[in-house]
């Protein structure tokens, strides 16, 4: 797979934007001239198809719909000038989930469907065998299958300025409010039927001001020792976890049916010392 | 120890401040009235002092003087409302590092002299007796301490706009340019005589168009396989690296007087599955 940047601009969190001509990633798209016969050329490769990846989080098929026609361009291109077929079109991954009730993603049977009806109009345009379409939807089939519950430990009110819940995690189980900005809700399980009642925001334990999990949320009141779920917690959670001030990371559990079962272990003390060594001349 | 918030804005990066009133931490001083007789009354509890914590990474002297100047007050207060001396006085941290050439910081010994001095100044005035004076200063023992070493992997140069020089580590192992748009200064460790001929990007391995370590940088020419040493990583790196991409976190080395010792060793993809389990009913 040769990864080519298609030079979409998706518009979505800086951070996370990866089809635009600045990419750190990939070939851009107008360079298939100058790369390809260097790449046919190298005689332990095999050319089995071309790949983009525009983005994450994303909620519209527009940038996927660009890129692929993008796509099917380049295919046409390297059939022409080099007289190959390219039998496989990975487009990458990049469909949005539901965060909160303002993300409204495409169902997956409708992205797919959108995508390939195009594709194949862009294919009988373009004069060019339809290859396989290979997408990576992982953050779209694991986010909102995960859910993070955390508990509320001190609750800080500055009069006429806000009210925070403190619980017993944060950043370094969740970097992303840190990294991205990005937003959350969540809901009190022990409360779950009481009416929201006051505005708060909800930190972290971690020794920065930026460990904010959610800048400001309704939620009925709140008490020490509450039990706070956060939704689509499933993707680059636990995965993007890290030991920050020394804390061990969080247990993850499967729930299926009824039963639970343990899939990850609550680290412990000795796990964050495991690969500590002290050198002999150190000792006393 | 009674942690309150002196209402310092050290307007230094917003998610680092943490002496202003809508902090999350701490007891905002104007409140120390209503608090001290409730923590007083505790009988678990036996007072020693006060804390506070400005913020990080603070270059000038300024805004410490503000914090222990309120602090001052707030001892004067304590000792006038209630008849209790304050004995300790923990002014937390936030002495700055020299992460580039554009900082620089107030050298230790003069942080010192121009706190203390000014606040023995403060406690004649305000009538009280010197507390013990506690200072919280790990980022300034150790970050300059430290340097991490990266190897150049993939040129990626695109035609008038950039050329990015990517290494086999990143956003995993120093999150702080993606969290805070922090900066660094890095040189071609053999390549450390030659004159800098050309701006770089250095970007990240990690799956994140985010994950650059520094964006522009004046570097001799790069080849595959050199290395890369980057400065000041001594404090908030290794201790906030994650797993993230499912790479293990590298080794940390002891230099001392031309002798190396193993401190951390290199995590191996056999740690990282230490603690995962899978269910029995899930296997095959």
């Amino acid at each position: 797979m040769i990864r080519f940047i298609p030079g979409v601009d998706t518009y979505t969190h800086e951070k996370i934007r990866t089809g635009q001509v600045d990419s750190k990633f990939g070939i851009p798209i107008a360079k298939l001239e100058d790369v390809f016969p260097e790449i046919l050329q190298k005689k332990n490769l095999n050319y089995t198809g071309i790949h983009c990846h525009i983005g994450s989080q994303l909620l519209e098929t527009q940038f996927h719909l660009q890129a692929i026609t993008e796509m099917g361009h380049a295919i046409q291109r390297i059939k022409d000038k080099f007289g190959i077929e390219t039998r496989n079109l990975n487009i990458g991954g990049g469909l949005g989930v539901k965060y909160t009730g303002d993300d409204k993603p495409v169902a997956v049977k409708d992205f797919v469907d959108i995508i390939i009806n195009k594709f194949k109009e862009t294919c009988q345009e373009l004069k060019i065998p339809v290859p396989r379409i290979i997408i990576e939807p992982g953050r779209s089939i694991v986010a909102e299958a995960g859910i993070t519950l955390y508990q509320v430990g001190a609750i800080k009110k500055i009069d006429g300025l806000k009210k925070y819940l403190l619980v017993n995690g944060g950043m370094a189980d969740n970097p992303r409010p840190s990294l991205y900005d990005a937003k959350y809700e969540a809901v009190i399980v022990n409360k779950f039927n009481q009416k929201p009642a006051e505005d708060v925001t909800i930190a972290g334990k971690y020794c920065e001001s930026g460990d904010i999990l959610i800048k400001n949320i309704k939620l009925p009141e709140a008490d020490h020792g509450d039990l706070i779920v956060f939704f689509s917690t499933g993707a680059y959670h636990h995965a993007m976890a890290s030991n920050y001030n020394g804390i061990p990371r969080p247990a993850v559990v499967l729930v299926n049916k009824g039963k639970d079962d343990l899939m990850v272990k609550r680290e412990t003390y000795d796990d964050l010392n495991n690969n500590h060594v002290l050198p002999a001349w150190l000792k006393n």
